[in-house]
């Protein structure tokens, strides 16, 4: 059970279209990490943000993409964001993008919660039971 | 059976890293682009060519990456490409990203052949005999 | 005289900062050209349209930017656009881009109008009356 | 007087094109930059180096540029970098792009040595010694 899934709104700007007179398929990985980022905050949270413990972030391990239709400079882009699974220490994001209703790509991004430690490599965590608890809220069963 | 594949290499620029300090996830699939782009070229193909009957380009259906580790500025990516599905209409290519040595990316992308008209919707072709037998072979059996 | 100038407000992109932790200044044309669209929108108008006789385009010839100060992750910019001079083919656009009321940077783009034939170089042609009258509202006396 | 420039070739990706079917303004800034960096390294340097004192960037205060022409997707732009001014605290680079001889743009790029301390605005050092020579001998007599 869930209720609506968070929307992040987009513009295509000029610069992200490409010579085929279409949005390049690089610029929707931008679009849907723009829409984590717009989720995240409307949580009070942010992919780059600091507990009493020190900076935490998020780095990418996998990510998909189908693309079922294109985009044109200035078209509007509806992306629906949701959690489609939440690990211990990783979040699976999608994100369902239409143009006027017509579906035009599905995102999955997967991101693990990762501590910062300078000149280290992050260091997988388990998702702080506080930033668990609001991705949670996102989750959809699927299927 | 197959040769060495076709490499790639390029190296991580200063605005393609982010506040992270590390390349950002989203490059990389330009950095794939380019290295498919590369492999064309080195066949006397391009990405957006033309042939008696008009132009031809292949749009991208389905994108998937999987992230082993981070790079830095300034630091050199080997990107070794193979196809390892060539349909009578689509083409996937596998790019092996390495950094001196170290796994860091590996990305599959799947573009179908389409012929371009204009004002309407790329309309997919089986890939031309001449395009498809250069890419075959850049093949791997992937056992 | 002349009214409030035209704002543009846009959030910092995590992608858009660089491993020295602010936005890389390369991104500022992005916002820049984005607030110039926006403006151009505002009008009725955009920077890639079609009258009776063909389609229009504004290719830049110029552009300059000084930069005050820097902005991070998930800061706020605002943009004023006003245009500084109008020629009889060109248009100069000024973007004063503050955070927080603090100065960051001051951009200016120069665009020729155009018509665009395919497979010729864009034509410069006298700015249209319509849209030079439009453009004209936006015209602030500097100095 | 002054030996030959230095010179960096850079190839058109396809992204960076757009639906006017050129490439797009903004991606002029990355190629100048990408030549920089290039030069830096030609000389042991680096954008983003280290010496005894700790870290030393270069902050861009100042930009322009001139476009004299198009490129395409694949059309490979020849990149002269000269040094056009040495301040106490400041370089100015001058950037020549041709292709295939034409001349498409001009760019001049200033930044300012500092010092980066964690968590405080980078602040303007004079330029090191060791470092201003190197870039001396890239200094054109611009009569």
């Amino acid at each position: 059970m869930s209720a609506a899934p968070f929307v992040y709104r987009r513009r295509i700007e000029f610069r992200e279209t490409d010579a085929a007179g279409i949005a390049h398929f690089s610029a929707f990985f931008a679009y849907a990490e723009e829409a984590e980022h717009a989720l995240l905050r409307s949580e009070g949270l942010s992919v780059l943000m600091r507990d009493a413990e020190g900076p935490i972030s998020w780095p990418r391990v996998a990510v998909k993409a189908d693309f079922q239709g294109a985009v044109h400079f200035e078209d509007e882009l509806d992306i629906a964001v949701t959690v489609v699974r939440l690990g211990t220490k990783s979040v699976t994001y999608q994100f369902q993008c239409t143009h006027a209703g017509r579906q035009v790509a599905t995102i999955e991004i997967t991101a693990v919660c990762c501590r910062l430690f300078a000149g280290q490599s992050p260091k997988g965590i388990p998702i702080p039971v506080e930033i668990a608890e609001k991705l949670r809220t996102h989750l959809t069963s699927v299927g």
